[in-house]
């Protein structure tokens, strides 16, 4: 009988005997030494031929046996998998082409890669990251009782963490006590669960214009009417929200205080009292989405805070300060809402990051993530000025400064459509932009675009943006 | 001046020189030496009044404004909190009688202690999960690069893991490439992503009776009417399915091929070919919620393999198996769907579980997972035998004896209802029990109980039991 070669467990320092096996079995499914469909020798007969122990055999079929590449049939032993025909690893490939749809500039940001230029993007380099910090607080984890590494939380989400967020809204003003508080999957995923609870299908939603593009897909997924009023360096356009919120009756309102996405800008004291004042009169609900506050030096009046979480519901998250792949929202709102937004989260979601908030929990107890924060103000600050300087050389000027955060928003010099310019930069150079439009429900923002300043260090950046305006630039004069 | 009493950072040998400063000042605040609102002393002066580096209370302090104690004023110094009220810390708290409210199980199950005896809990007790393959899956992963840390992930999800996923949904004869598999946050935000796809408000949706009591639940959340078929131990009645579908032209059926959720009935090769035939003569969409796969010794037939996922939508998860605190569900579906559906995800949650994908990728590709499960099934073979004697002891009997999984529905003794009996556990023995009505929407099991055998292997459940169905027990005879 044809003996299988000797595999030689010992001759690569750095492969375990299990792998050693596993690679001599891979190769002689590679080489077609062996088939598809036919039997690996036994346990005990792969022992010997290999002159390893029955273990080791017993790991090595076990894991190759996850990973697709055997079978195992229960009783008769294990067989080289059917190889399937090549699988097909494609991903969903977005729209090729630039446009102002919400949702492309998302797509576009999550699949390019690490390296690739991205000024459009809606979060910090992974650089940024407290990676160390992480690591620690994940070792720090990996030693502790089981419950959270296993088990579903309580329904509003860990105490203790509550307990914690409630001390950092008091900072913000925001006084909420942890029962008002409950956590969320994410902060979209707590937007959405609260167009869950207060929307109708047809209702009309209010936003910004420009505003975050996620909340037009979210709001139509909905099946929301959306209406929205200018955003100014102070917050909404007031008397253009008087006349919207007769004119149109809004639900809801959806606004970022601090921070706005796209623009940077943040409500004033005096536009807050308006804004609320307003929503009392046409009793109008508000989703303060503030998942940008830890980026502020000094914390911008928060609607929350002056109207005491009566008909503004606060939403957190640590999303873009923090890690975007453990993720954690919350929510504040009035004690009789938080038991029928539980109820609901259960219904369509269940349970909300139970690990994640334990690591979120370890890693704030610790300072940990107010050191990174710190480090991240005093690195965006440093980034606005430079990035700025740099825009304004290529005659792209800010519509208003950002007192701090990621974001500006930005005008393109006469004559340049930013969709064009987008789709040019990306064709051309490999760059990702944000036009304006994306953000804009009246489609105003033809010649603005948005930057985040902390993607936009790389000097490549600008003499591409500089190539690909010129292209896009219509001349102010016509040719002779 | 007053000099604070000097903290011995030596004293304890377990605490180290940040944490004897941290609780030498969190005693002074809580013996009121240090009152509210007061400023502590300057770095450098509690460094020489403590005998400690500055560093150390530099770090001290920031742990302490961390924890809400003392808080920081940025260029005047630290100040003890404002000493805000003594924080409620109550939980939202369930209503205290059992009902067949579809969230009450859950909430009840969710809120109870670790130490609770809850037979009727949905899932496996914490005990049972690899915990030690958890551990070291989190270290390998605080080892790894930085990317799944920190970073978002692809908008369909980890390709890595949908290949791994790929070839294990083979192995149940569903045929489907990575590219046609979307990870999601869970199983059940699979499901409601699913029915946001589907649904318009007021659609019809059928359902079997019993069925998981969250799918009634979400429905509500989408506004769909309700419609449901009596389930039999092959699968759903199918003449009473055709007539359902005749008479309410349901858009969609939502149910579990294997394993069916309460009863542990599984779905035969005949029954899932009619299935598939009345789902095309009346344009059904089916959605196979599939997240006890991993309890079967051998697979029972998916209606997704038979249909080659042209109208069957298949849905995944770990958490009933794995941890249900590292969550991630997935989805098979029609190539032409996937788009469209990943669009949805990142309109309403964004990005999907990027570090779940990666932690369950290293248990999947270790085959840590696959021995865990060797054991599970085991252990629940062995609960089942010794629970269902146990019950029938109690005149307590199963409607079909699951060949696999955690769950046998079983009828009460003649006179018992079930909610009542629930009602008695849970207040005299704080025993949780899952009623019958709880599944059903036609609330035809008034004498009907779900019984998690992994849950209900302490004698003492059925020491309670017996005294509770003794107390509700009526008298088959009236009294002379």
């Amino acid at each position: 009988m044809h003996r299988p070669p000797r595999a030689a467990p010992h001759a690569t320092p750095a492969l375990t005997r299990v792998e050693a096996v596993m690679r001599d079995i891979r190769q002689r499914i590679e080489n077609r030494s062996l088939c598809a469909g036919k039997r690996l020798p036994s346990i005990r007969a792969q022992a010997e031929a290999l002159g390893v122990s029955r273990s080791t055999v017993v790991e090595a079929y076990a894991r190759l046996a996850a990973q697709g590449l055997i079978e195992s049939r229960p009783g008769s032993g294990y067989y080289v998998g059917r190889q399937l025909t090549p699988f097909n690893v494609a991903e969903v490939q977005p729209a090729g082409t630039a446009s102002s749809d919400p949702v492309w500039v998302t797509r576009q940001s999550l699949l390019a890669d690490a390296n690739s230029l991205k000024p459009g993007c809606g979060w910090l380099p992974e650089s940024w990251m407290p990676e160390q910090g992480i690591r620690r607080a994940l070792r720090t984890l990996s030693r502790q009782p089981l419950a959270p590494l296993t088990g579903y939380g309580t329904p509003q989400g860990s105490p203790q963490l509550r307990q914690l967020l409630s001390h950092r809204l008091a900072e913000r003003g925001v006084q909420v006590p942890p029962a008002q508080l409950m956590l969320t999957e994410s902060g979209t995923q707590a937007v959405d669960l609260l167009c869950r609870f207060l929307l109708q299908p047809g209702d009309t939603v209010l936003v910004d214009d420009p505003c975050y593009f996620s909340f037009q897909a979210m709001l139509r997924a909905h099946r929301a009417k959306v209406v929205s009023v200018p955003y100014t360096p102070h917050g909404p356009d007031v008397a253009a929200m008087a006349q919207c919120l007769a004119e149109h009756r809004p639900r809801l309102y959806i606004t970022n205080a601090a921070l706005h996405n796209p623009t940077g800008a943040s409500l004033s004291l005096a536009v807050a009292h308006q804004v609320l004042s307003l929503a009392a009169q046409h009793d109008l609900t508000i989703i303060e989405d503030d998942v940008f506050a830890d980026f502020e030096h000094h914390p911008a009046p928060r609607l929350a805070a002056l109207d005491g979480l009566q008909r503004v519901i606060y939403v957190g998250s640590f999303s873009k300060t923090l890690s975007a792949s453990v993720r954690l929202g919350h929510i504040a709102t009035r004690a009789d809402w938080i038991g029928q937004l539980v109820d609901l989260r259960l219904a369509t979601s269940f349970e909300a990051g139970h690990f994640s908030a334990e690591l979120l929990h370890t890693l704030l107890a610790s300072g940990t993530y107010q050191r990174h924060m710190n480090g991240v103000r005093t690195r965006l600050a440093e980034a606005m000025g430079m990035v700025l300087e740099r825009l304004q050389s290529l005659g792209i000027t800010p519509w208003y400064r950002p007192h701090a955060g990621m974001f500006v928003w930005c005008r393109l010099p006469e004559g340049v459509d930013a969709v064009q310019l987008a789709d040019h930069a990306l064709h051309t150079h490999g760059l990702l932009l944000a036009p304006g439009n994306a953000f804009s429900l009246s489609q105003n923002a033809a010649r603005y675009m948005r930057f985040n300043v902390a993607q936009s260090l790389s000097p490549a950046i600008f003499e591409a943006l500089a190539r690909s305006l010129q292209a896009c630039a219509s001349p102010s004069v016509p040719a002779p």
